[in-house]
């Protein structure tokens, strides 16, 4: 059994993002097989990049507020939130609010 | 995308558990092909079973405090704590404090 708090894992800032920072929390290093468990911050004004790939993300909001913009158009999200994002749709988390927003975003293992 | 808040979806009591209810965020029905979200609660005092399972869990805990039992002794924990916990590792998440503890738990598709 792996058990941490997250704010013991290395925080590591995300080439090519605005204001965007990642802990791994969980990988296949700790015999974890199927899936990666990240957590991620995004300073206030910050965003990922609105892009797209082959796989899917789910997603939960821990803290803060912000939108989600999509194809067609955005959508506003809170503390509580979750999202799951089918492989090869357009996606974008943007930090609309004043505080940090934090989200686990979970991923399947590739190899 | 499915996009919903967790008080959004409905909260169902496990049977066989003390005090445990669960919301099924994402699952396959979803197109989730690969992992399920769900979010526990447990009230002041309850527990999840001592037991083990094939699969692996990914826990995130959310809120509240409490302690694992282990094959050998406990771990307490607190939110922002995580864990992995490997298929066939014999477990029990304990609310020991006097708010409800919630925590995601992923666990893969079983088809």
């Amino acid at each position: 059994m792996k058990h941490q708090h997250y704010s013991d894992v290395n925080k590591d800032e995300v080439e090519g993002y605005s204001g965007v920072s990642l802990r791994l929390l969980i990988s296949k290093k700790d015999g974890a097989n199927n899936f990666v468990m990240r957590l991620f911050e995004i300073e206030p004004g910050g965003n990922t990049p609105y892009h797209e790939h082959d796989w899917e993300h789910e997603v939960f909001i821990l803290q803060g507020k912000g939108e989600v913009k999509k194809k067609k158009g955005e959508e506003k999200f809170r503390a509580g939130d979750f999202f799951f994002i089918p492989p090869s749709e357009t996606h974008q988390f943007r930090n609309t609010g004043d505080e940090i927003v934090q989200f686990l975003c979970l991923i399947p293992v590739q190899d």
